[in-house]
């Protein structure tokens, strides 16, 4: 008798969806607990909630829910980056089980930042080996970014997300009136990855935030512009992750700005924040871009001005630290399966990839991009400030 | 303008085999090095074998390993269900993370029992949100059932595999001279699942545990009828798994044995094997199925006559402890949803769901259930060595 071999092929259909919802938590506003009583079975739902919004709309989540006879039991998260870890999931999960979570119905709901979202996102994904839940974005960045990405993670042992999952929740919910209580500092990060979709997708999006940049981050992001910038960020980042919700393929115009950042976001935690060290990265790759031929120098001024103007450091010192930027690209190469596949800016609104980038070459860039940075004034001086 | 809403609708193929490999370990057979050579890029590879299997086989690993010039690192891992824990995966993603293992290339390769399997397939689906793997089952059970399955798992906080993912990884080698070195009571602990499969799936298969049960045990599942066994139940895992991967349908007839017994097993963890605990859950529901007057007197017997004959015990004192049942059986319906769809024996070879099983049903069933394993005489005598 041959030995035997068989194979299992199936496939997995995903579908979620993004929702502008305007006035969430005004009980005239029927849509969440409309939401929640359609998979409602009797249980107590789990409603997890970061500190900073627990402080400033706790009240009013209480007073909606009860409005709606919504039996919940409510937790407070923290929202800082220092405690995306995993002690935070496991907490989350003990809790789950605490009250009993079904498997699909009574799903929990997550508010809440970036942080927030991704440590419910892998909790959930974990207990019982994943159940739903309902995910309320309340930052920018986490409306424009986190509201679409399957991703979960937690930090682990210095590194960004080095645990995680893919785990799209089935429904977010994205309310712009939150981003009214968002520090400032926190509006430009955001803004810091609507910059970059921009610089690798949508030149008109990039001369929208080029001409209205600074009073895009003053407003809040309130106005129509504003919901205009959002939708475009948030529909070009449905376009690239559509077909590559798994990341199957490395090649990722989506990774620009993320190549050098994640580790020296990391090393620079008090420093330094997510959309911010993506911008600088953004403009460490232009000016290699530059080097290439690819943009000219009216071009790179014009990116740094629209960083600027956005509120975004178009310099910090970790930059000029090549060795920590080469460890920090060796560790994303093993991301991209041992390539570089760095991704730069063609033409605005429109990416390629480099694999042949050299030590010398990413240093030389720095220099200029110091020289570059030093010629910003910088529009909106809350560095360092409400972190 | 009206709220803006998109949704994401996209699809995961999911593909992998499972490949019977006699003499894996032999140098003269090149199998697991091509493969391993295949997906080779000059890194260190991460072996992570489970601590007995080291004792037995880490010479032979080690040895065939250099003889095809794979440059790895050895880590030996606890196989024991106490050690089931997140603490294990933690320690493997920080030691994937030490070598440096790339996000696709230099996969690492798991050779142990159902528990390294679990905790390895769980550290390589968080590992940058997922990594593949290669699978070597070691034991009885973990060839007829982990070897087939996407789940992973860790226990957490008394409960079986509450915290887990689906994360099939892309090849399983099963080597069945591994059976040789196994424990006859773990042997027996395997051929419980295949006892499960027979009942409710393959009549013929059920026929053959009854016909020669003491003779597989015995003979370590070694014969021509045992490699037809473990075939049997293995096509018939695929069949019932193929289109439920994600076990977005939870009336799973392969939960047949698993509705009383995680918490049971969980109690009684240095008592009770996994599928000790599933046999006799598989006992108990079979009574309750003769209740229902679904199976004759004759049938009941048959089936416990089968479990003793393949050395699995036919009673134990938990299941007279109905609170705990009870207890157990709530835990399991909110894994189903709020439902029990408990699965029982319609005939043997086929399954029904039961969702209206009461306490007063559960307990006469038990009574029954020591009634009737009384009355075996222990065919192989290993119950509580060699745990
Ligand atoms: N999953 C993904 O694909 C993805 C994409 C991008 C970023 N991220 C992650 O997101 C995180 C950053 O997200 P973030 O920028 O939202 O950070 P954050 O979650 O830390 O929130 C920023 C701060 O704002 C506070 N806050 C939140 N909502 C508020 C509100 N409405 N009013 C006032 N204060 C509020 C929080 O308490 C926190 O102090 C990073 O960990 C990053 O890795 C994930
Ligand atoms: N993923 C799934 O779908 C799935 C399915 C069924 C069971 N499981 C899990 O599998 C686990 C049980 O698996 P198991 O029965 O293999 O237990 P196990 O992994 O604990 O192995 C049993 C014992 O045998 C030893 N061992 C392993 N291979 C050996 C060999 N060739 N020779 C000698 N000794 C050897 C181990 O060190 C251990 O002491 C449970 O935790 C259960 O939850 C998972």
């Amino acid at each position: 008798m041959p030995p035997s071999r068989w194979t299992v092929s199936t496939r997995l259909d995903v579908r979620y969806d993004i929702r502008e919802t305007p006035g969430l938590l005004d009980p005239a506003n029927p849509t969440l607990a409309d939401i929640l009583t359609s998979d409602a079975r009797g249980g107590l739902r789990l409603v997890l909630v970061d500190h900073a919004v627990a402080r400033l709309y706790g009240a009013r989540i209480e007073q909606y829910l009860k409005e709606y006879n919504i039996s919940h039991r409510l937790l407070e998260l923290s929202g800082d980056e220092n405690r995306k870890t995993m002690g935070q999931v496991l907490g989350i999960i003990s809790a789950l089980n605490d009250v009993g979570t079904l498997r699909v119905s009574d799903a929990p709901v997550a508010i809440g930042g970036g942080v927030v979202l991704d440590v419910v996102g892998l909790a959930a994904s974990l207990y019982r080996r994943g159940i739903p839940h309902t995910r309320i974005p309340t930052t920018l960045l986490a409306q424009v970014d986190v509201s679409v990405a399957a991703k979960t993670g937690v930090n682990y042992q210095g590194y960004r997300n080095r645990i995680g999952s893919y785990n799209p929740p089935p429904l977010t919910l994205i309310d712009p009136t939150f981003l009214r209580t968002v520090s400032a500092r926190h509006i430009s990060n955001g803004a810091g990855e609507i910059f970059k979709m921009g610089l690798i997708k949508d030149a008109a999006l990039f001369e929208l935030l080029e001409r209205c940049g600074p009073a895009l981050v003053a407003g809040k992001f309130q106005s129509t512009t504003a919901a205009e910038a959002i939708g475009r960020a948030i529909a070009g980042m449905i376009d690239e992750l559509e077909n590559n919700l798994w990341e199957k393929e490395l090649r990722r115009a989506v990774d620009h700005g993320h190549s050098f950042s994640p580790l020296v976001e990391m090393r620079h935690v008090h420093e330094l924040l997510h959309g911010e060290a993506v911008a600088l990265d953004c403009l460490l790759s232009a000016v290699i871009a530059h080097g290439r031929g690819y943009l000219g120098h009216h071009t790179i001024d014009r990116i740094a001005a629209t960083a600027a103007g956005l509120g975004l450091r178009t310099w910090h010192p970790a930059f000029g630290d090549t060795a920590l930027l080469m460890q920090a690209l060796t560790d994303t190469m093993r991301h991209r399966n041992g390539n570089q596949n760095l991704p730069v800016v063609r033409e605005i609104g429109r990416a390629t990839f480099l694999n042949d980038v050299s030590t010398e070459e990413i240093s030389d860039a720095a220099q200029h991009m110091r020289r570059l940075g030093e010629r910003q004034e910088p529009k909106l001086a809350h560095h360092g400030t409400n972190r």
